[in-house]
């Protein structure tokens, strides 16, 4: 059992860093119901300040497309499908992070193509013609959106080019992608954010170089952006995948590099935004959807904001087809949510957090101990987890707060491998892959935090509570003071109307 | 425990008699934001078939309005507030149940007023106005909503008579004001149902003197209808009530006495509706508002409708004056929902119910059985209480099912003293008055019934579950057949991509 | 202008024919967010029994999934986007009239694709595999939704077989598919309804042959399909089509001829679905968003059901992909509703309709004349359009009516080339490829039907109420009989408080 | 006809006094399900920034509960009905600009009251119990709202004290009871704003009396109160009245007269709010159902801000009783809305003034002409209107604009005594006390503004704009430039596919 002792006065403050941005999967699938079902869900319950997704070029969108009339061949630019995605965003109070990738086909220098979407990762064939798409795009959106909006909005040059996967071409064809673009960007509104690389784990020697040709040719940059993950390499399953995981606080270490690598650099200072992040990067490893998962990140979601402008779960939900369509309600998915806006457990993580006050009173490896304005306390516990093996057992914190009240409230809501854990409701099930619309209600019913309350009295001016976490388990305690003054003439020991009993 | 060996075919039907319909407080309250919310939950989740109201006639719905013009006198009928109340019932997917009453005071013959609210209970100073009234009522109605609707809905003249209280006249009054009513609603429409004597708990000698009347002076009589509680006289506090309760199984005495006491005369064989029923007729008695009234009226709910066509529970929600506006969130209000939608137990006996399939297996003192279309069985189970003494444990039943499957998934919905019980969790903030914001959502938290799913294998044919019910507990336990193929790729013991790891 | 002399009692019935089916273009697409706002919109204002859309088999619902384990190839049925379909249409109201095809590539004999979708259209490699997956198709749904259910969905095999671009088979090769269909669909269940052959027009001459081999065969036969267009050869421009078109009058007789043709065939008597019909068959004729198009099908819509059990406009709405993602608001789409439920005067068309009344008074070339229970008439009325020319002018149509009342209220909504008419709106806008989200409000604007309201006087029993059409105008007209009895106080003069003002 | 040179340089600012609030009846009638709607309507279309209403200590608010228990008398403050009804405002986006008043009957020196619903008029008979009350009220908002917040809600210290009806003590005792009220407030938090005396029209004698009271006594004023109405004395007729009218100019004297007055004194400076202001302040003149009350306040809503900080329209909606219970959908109530959310002219008012922009570029006798951030005009336009007799025709205005596009388009939405009018197409119906459901929605029908869109041509510069309003018409005129590029292969001739056609 942890014993804090929790401080009076605030340590420090909590940033929105946690939430400043979310991950959606490939833009076209925001049009899907289910898709805004789920945002408006998160919405609701953790509000993002802010969403990327891949693909906003991708033909699936319909942007470029060519036509020959009278023997001459034209393009035009449809913005149909990337109206209704935007206006679904911003109607649900999240912003665009635009990632701008994948190439449309018909800019392609060539076939090369990633996931069963088929995006194409080849290099423009013809700069102009990508710095035309680029600029009608962004002349687009501030026309209807308006230029003070557009300029919240971020944009970010391709995804992960230092994968081959991602980016048939070289460095140096990201470097020259890059300048065009910042520059396309930029003649459209010199205020529109733009930025780079969005390196995936392991190529932060990146970094220093996109610096170097950043003032070499004397590039416009306003953010600087990567990705962490912490899972090894994939032992491919049918329909899944199982993964080693490193320890969360390499996630911590991989926030914190750019800052350091790029110290003395042109991008020094700037803001870093971790663009996607999570355990594993595999849209099929079932540890997403488990506790595990919750209790894992709780001290990544704590901390991050020391180190980054935003860290961006990878994803909010299940509406996610990189691998195909999810064959199975639990499928390793990357979402907060599962499909029908079954909550995970990551999602009751985001939740809780969403529940905290600003004025951080206690921070450590298992609790963030956060005060609101009126004075109740609002705690996130989870276990503290060695990702070479699960837990056996659960764990215990004690807060030892100090109060003005003679006494307090406290409840709790608990997720761990059994309470508000749908994932293991649904084996219990038999894990069936197209469950009864009764089961599915079962799963929603069973994906509910368990909740408890109860009085505790002050002594000498403070409390103490224990929290009894379940095994992978996180919890938030909220303690509000009280001051009861429970009417004479109440008597539980009446409720059956005689003078002797006891409720 | 009890061991209830459940039969594999069906012994009976479950009618929809306990959900045919429900009380509504004062017609009034039906414009209120409030109710109306309260009714889409309970329409959503539990599906009553009508409502019934006080007051549609009480000046609060302003259908009677005297003017001059001219020297002239005049009467206008406005059917304003009628025409929003019956299409908000409509739209809700509810039905009228539409009794008479009060007096509005330009048709009066006295002063006398019941509840806060100020109901006129004396009879019409001119029978012919009051006929007047009741036919135009009706005749808008079939000119609104068509005449095959409005024979739908049952016509009760008058509430409770026997009661001074209720009714300053004579019993012979009533007689005439039934008479007059019951002609006035037959001119109308033939076809439109009339009944009465909606008389309170231990008046049934009214009922063969009503039946008596009725054939002597040949009256239209299509229902009879009374009401049932079990509880002795309030032992009042401020802004409360204790009262001692009869078992609940005086109530199905009492919803079985009509049809004993009406046989043989004109009445015999008429659908009895019992229009009101609940443990305590007060509006502030703290019993309303726990487990103990769910797990009390548990077997009323299973049984009714072995004598009645309809037993109606009094109230679907808090939104209820007739002591004044309540002063606290649990005031023991009748309401199965408090205000702003918090569940109360006996709101979960309802939707619990509502899960239950038509056959019904197995009945006893503690169990409801039943089984759905597609093979899934669904059964209520109850602690049973003994009304002088609160019970200081729970309960457990051993339900023992023959099924064809190599094995089931059994879920369980919990209500008790502690679980899914919104009313404890305010007591342990210290019974706050005015809840704040976060405290109301608690208070929602609270009150969502605990949620258990588990995997049984089946032995030779049967599967054996046993459910701990809590103290003073309800629960639904849901058993679905199961045949499992787990996919042999799929090891819960690499979740962590470990080889010898265990989940 | 026609004078139309109305009986006063009923000539026919108007069937539910017209709005038993209605047309969903890729199965697929019923997952976005936009087709459910317009199915939700479309079933509120019309409200459909079921809709038909193609592709429930492609690869894009992901239902045949190969996987390999241990080097053992299998298969996995995936529901996951099948239900998700389903259960929208369930909870919309509507039905699915299912047409199976077209085949998973993993199944497929060939790679002939059809669409910028990619369906492919070539028979199966092996009869068994696709037996075995339309029974597991069926199974499946039997399992989740109930068989009673699964019974009043229809299947149909294949679309339009007759057509090389939709059939790489021969016509043998389809009735060898209809037979292995045929007998997997009854294998699940006996009484679930099959049929075909779902042919374009121009093909009757299948419809005997079809007759010919069920009877040969023996095969189970519940119902036969086609499909009726009437517009003539594409003439291609970019981003659209033009086309011919043949009168109005040739949809009914494409109606008529299977119950000509089947005569004396084992098919005699069956159920006949015209499973698609429009002026047009190209999803990018702009005909489709024209007043056009509305008065053109009016007289369709009045007497289709004399012919047919259901004919199924196509399509509900611009949520459709075939010749790739719209580049326009309107872009001669299918739909009903536009993109963003932008309501086409067709939409009109179909919502007037279901305004109508179930007696038939009157019908002709420009009327149609019903009553509802209430007493009060609605007639959809239009101007006869030359399938040649547009028209220059409206249409005048006299209703002469028995009344009872003194006097009646007439209400108008009209639709024409002016009013109601969101296109005609939006080229005065210029025609803009993506409006700015206020001219989208004002294309909202634009398309709501004119409405006019007048007291009519009668006249010895009649009343005579003239109609202006405006060109190529549709309008729903309805008359009620009134007896206003206005309040001998009321003077608008008194408007202003001056005793001779007029308002 | 007007001609209007627009220049092209703003000329002053549009502020939000026109919609920094709005009335609302009686506090209790926020509870009402009709109102919720309303308010939700009213919110999504217009956007008020607070709203007023009468008697929330009323005792239908429940607020003051006296009890005894064991021989003592106590009171406790019960809070249920105030936060449900200050929810049901937060969460509708709208502010409580806090009117307090009536007397509650335990706390009230007389029996005096005034409505229906009958509001106690008298003083305190202690003022302590009444500063108890107005503190626990306080005290109670900023525990449950925060203090920030409630800083926001300016306190009004009762209602037209000026008006023996609405108080039944003297001038000196409005004194004492602000005075006691404003330290009341003051004592909660110094920063909660406290003003008055909130007078009925032609009492202006009354402020400087009440800057003097101010200043000797050295009590807290943040801002002074007043009403403005240009009725003349009531011409009764049954369920209504009749009124004559000074002209709107009127309204705008009233609103400048406490600068003027209160110009010298201790208030001099202070922010003005004309918390109610209308044409007649009886709720049952038709004049409020009217197109004429629309364009006759269109000049006071277009310049009011000139005077004050915000003029507060009453009402917005017709769930109001003030007289008693509305007996017909027109009865001349108050409100923006009339039941059911049926939209008045004066609505329409409202909603057009909410699509114009902040930047003023002309303003005059019959026009408010605006121009958005994105360049797009708003002209809000009016019929000018003697208030001595109804006009007999309409009134042009001509826009004559600089403009830098080639095209402008131009939309136009129109309300007058025609069209945009539910009243006058109830009028055709008979005027039915209780119309029927479809005639309901005829009269939502019938309340839409006509639409009208069009292209205009630029010449040299500058677009000239003619728009003709009907009589007591106003118009909202929508200019938005367009550079129309018609794609060369459209014809609209070719839409029946033949070459020689013309659509």
């Amino acid at each position: 059992m942890t014993h804090v002792l929790v401080p009076a006065t605030p340590q420090r403050t909590l940033t929105d860093a946690w939430r400043a941005c979310v991950g959606t999967g490939r833009t076209r699938e925001v049009l899907h119901a289910d898709y805004r079902d789920s945002l408006a869900l998160v919405q609701r319950e953790i509000t993002f300040g802010a969403t990327r997704a891949h693909g906003i070029l991708h033909d699936d969108m319909g942007l470029v497309r060519r036509y020959e009339h009278e023997g001459v061949a034209g393009t035009r630019y449809s913005f149909s499908y990337v109206d209704l995605v935007i206006d679904t965003w911003l109607e649900a109070g999240i912003a665009p992070f635009l990632e701008l990738g994948f190439m449309p086909r018909d800019l392609a220098s060539g076939e090369q193509t990633i996931f069963w979407w088929q995006g194409n990762v080849t290099p423009p064939r013809d700069a102009r013609e990508w710095a035309d798409l680029v600029a009608a795009l962004l002349r687009h959106l501030v026309a209807r959106y308006g230029v003070e909006q557009v300029r919240t909005w971020p944009v970010e040059v391709w995804n992960e080019p230092n994968l081959p996967d991602f980016w048939s071409g070289s460095e140096a064809d990201y470097h020259d992608l890059y300048e065009v673009t910042a520059h396309a960007v930029k003649e459209v509104d010199a205020e529109i954010a733009v930025g780079g690389p969005a390196v995936s784990p392991g190529a932060d020697d990146w970094l220093p170089r996109f610096a170097d040709v950043v003032e070499r040719r004397d590039l416009p940059c306003d953010f600087v952006s990567k990705h962490a993950y912490t899972s090894g390499p994939a032992q491919h399953v049918p329909f899944g995948t199982y993964q080693t995981l490193r320890p969360a606080s390499h996630l911590l270490e991989q926030f914190a590099t750019p800052s350091t690598l790029l110290a003395g650099t042109a991008l020094a200072g700037l803001p870093v935004h971790i663009t996607e992040f999570s355990s594993s990067y595999r849209p099929d490893n079932p540890i997403h959807d488990t506790a595990y998962q919750a209790a894992y990140l709780a001290p990544v979601l704590a901390a991050g904001g020391d180190h980054v402008a935003s860290f961006s779960y990878w994803t909010l939900c299940d509406v996610f087809e990189e691998v195909g369509i999810p064959t199975a309600p639990f499928h390793g998915g990357f979402g907060l949510l599962g499909h029908r806006q079954v909550r995970k457990p990551v999602f009751h993580l985001y939740a809780f957090a969403a529940a905290l006050g600003a004025d951080v009173l206690a921070r450590g490896g298992d609790h963030l101990v956060t005060r609101h304005p009126d004075g109740r306390i609002a705690a996130l516990l989870w276990q503290p987890l060695d990702p070479t093996r699960v837990a056996e057992a659960g764990h215990t914190v004690r807060l030892d707060l100090s109060v003005a009240a003679p006494q307090v409230h406290v409840s709790e809501r608990h997720v761990d491998a059994e309470r508000g854990n749908a994932r293991t409701a649904w084996q219990a099930m038999g894990s069936p892959l197209a469950p009864s619309a009764r089961a599915t209600e079962d799963l929603h019913a069973a994906s509910v935090p368990a909740y408890r309350g109860r009085a505790v009295r002050a002594e000498g001016g403070r409390v103490v509570v224990d929290v009894e976490l379940g095994r992978h388990g996180i919890a938030l305690v909220e303690v509000a003071p009280t001051d009861p003054q429970p009417a004479p003439w109440l008597d539980e020991g009446r409720l059956l109307g005689g003078p002797g009993t006891k409720g």
